[in-house]
């Protein structure tokens, strides 16, 4: 059950491989929005357009095509981009620029056309009521399971869905990930909220450090249960945000294990958030949690690298699998041995406290396996 | 056939599983020398040891134990390393701070100190003549071969030797190499030129993105064939360096091919090396890699992610495998089929023109690939 008022469709445009490859969800009314993208020098078409118009803060919705990133393709992919979003914008009724445009898959190559035209053409009009499990299930790519979470807030319901597994460690937005409600909010504390839950959640991510060109994050808010408390509606939204942050590192390519990073006594929360990714981001400590190898010398390797940190001093840093304490201790046998057995888990918790300050930060990863490589040496992204 | 002058010896302590694990190489004579070492926060004692003697510009050679790095060991650590230094300086008849002493393998273990002990009482008295090849192969790891390379210039030989194929992005530095010389240098002279083909060489070099805490770099030069040119001699430490490293990047953990990223019209070196690294540690562009798929869309994806790069403008970017131009080129299936099959050799080179300027840069790297994974997730590093 998802909140009032907004229609949509996913269908199969012939664009992916198999399956829905398209989706569209719109707010039968004016909406507020909020919205970030990538910070990539190599944003697509789809990102420009939605970024352009972001600032109207006036996006009722969004429309999705999976399986061609629609990346690198010059001016004609432009003109592509804007075919899209005009074409739905007429099916559904609302200006082009109330619209958010997203599009994830191989870079390089061109939407085939034709058949999006006449996939679009084909669509029920006026639009039915939205599905957001459908929607969520039609901008997978490798995904292998779709991502929604619904919450209350109030008399208002927010629904979230995002995509995502490779490719990923956002910057400033997330890969895909849309946020839906019927709450009412001032347009101003929309924006600084869904920045300040960002940060906290998509920012925190990172799969294999790799940041996509077609990262987009957007909250539209149609108001139609009446205002909520901007405070409690940061909490929630944080809630399902960071929900779908930790089913996407739980389903990160060939991923076997959520692995958070715990990062406490930083001078600064930059200083924290700097050491949680070198640690979630290491190769060496992403395949030692995979293989339930206790080895918390590669943790400290990494955060030994940041060398221009230079007031992290090993003597004051204390390393933990989860609540056992790595290092400085003595580490016996029997530790080892229990420490081993608690990487075996399917979320393991590294933390990391560097004896410097107040600052704190959690980032967001996962393991890497030989799923990643087979996926990544076989699939066209 | 090395130089002449340098006496040493190889052997087993019995710190690592099987095989050699220790190696001195020292000059009969006084020497010239320079050094570089890891920036890691967590340097451990024989990083540390070794850094503070080496301004004094005279060591004369090397001892390094291989299989444990007494990384994170604390004040035992410290001692363990200064007696080890000790010792060996004893046995060759030098001052301590004449010697490097550099140590490699799991972190936070102490030394098995009787052994080593006994192991380097038992050393054969005065040395023999060095046996670089039996150096190389004591001081490996995870290697899967020895790393020798010796040149001429003029009358004098140059000799170096490398090991690391994990745990690599040096910075500053490499794991661990070193080069010996019966070459006659000033020792400033000696110091720039090294410093200079470090950052063309090892300081380009990236297996896993992770900096080791005990990065070690350094040349000894006897002086006993006599001056050289310091120009010629910079042109074949630089040919000795890269042969080195090319040999570490084909030897990369599970590697299967040597990936060389040429950045050319980058505003200046530093931007270059920048967009460089970004292309070579990318997963997704090590995979593809790899799998043999010309996804030329991963490196415009790994360059666009550098977003601090305000002046890359992907209208005046080309992207090259090989001699084979994959972007902003429409690429047909026969190009693509090309491009596949350039990828299938051992060696691939990537070019990357930035259209800015005139620096550039060239990075190596390796493939990522299952056996990275399978070696890592295993092995206690």
């Amino acid at each position: 059950m998802g909140p009032q008022g907004f229609r949509g469709v996913a269908g199969r445009l012939g664009v992916k491989g198999g399956g829905d490859d398209f989706a569209v969800v719109v707010s039968e009314v004016p909406a507020r929005s909020a919205a970030v993208f990538t910070r990539s020098r190599f944003a697509g078409p789809s990102v420009e357009l939605s970024r352009r118009d972001a600032p109207l803060q006036r996006s009722r919705g969004m429309v999705v095509i999976s399986g061609n990133a629609n990346v690198a393709n010059g001016a004609v992919g432009a003109q592509d981009a804007a075919e899209v979003r005009g074409a739905v914008a007429g099916l559904a009724g609302v200006a082009p620029e109330e619209l958010v445009v997203a599009s994830t898959g191989v870079i390089g190559r061109r939407y085939p056309m034709e058949r999006v035209r006449e996939g679009i053409a084909r669509l029920e009009r006026p639009l039915p009521e939205a599905d957001f499990g459908a929607a969520a299930a039609a901008i997978m790519t490798t995904d292998t399971r779709a991502k929604l979470v619904t919450v209350r807030c109030g008399d208002a319901v927010l629904t979230g869905i995002a995509k995502g597994v490779g490719m990923i460690e956002p910057d400033m937005a997330t890969l895909l990930t849309f946020f839906f409600t019927d709450a009412e909010l001032p347009a101003d504390r929309l924006d600084a909220l869904f920045r300040r839950v960002m940060d906290r959640t998509f920012n925190a991510l990172s799969i294999d450090t790799d940041t996509s060109t077609s990262d987009t994050a957007a909250v539209f808010a149609n108001g139609l249960a009446g205002p909520v408390d901007p405070g409690a509606f940061e909490q929630v939204l944080y809630a399902c945000a960071l929900r779908l942050v930790r089913e996407i590192a739980s389903d990160g390519e060939g991923a076997s294990k959520l692995i958070e990073v715990r990062v406490t006594g930083a001078r600064d929360t930059a200083q924290a958030k700097r050491v949680g990714k070198s640690v979630v981001n290491s190769p060496l400590v992403k395949t030692a949690v995979h293989g339930c190898d206790p080895n918390w010398g590669r943790v400290a390797m990494a955060i030994g690298k940041l060398d221009a940190e230079s007031d992290i001093d090993p003597g004051r840093v204390r390393i933990r699998f989860g609540d056992i304490a790595m290092y400085p201790e003595e580490v016996t046998e029997a530790v080892l041995d229990e420490a081993a057995a608690y990487l075996g888990g399917s979320e393991v918790v590294i933390g990391v406290e560097l004896g410097i300050g107040e600052g704190e930060f959690t980032v967001y990863g996962c393991d890497l396996t030989e799923g990643y490589v087979k996926i990544n040496a076989d699939y066209t992204t």
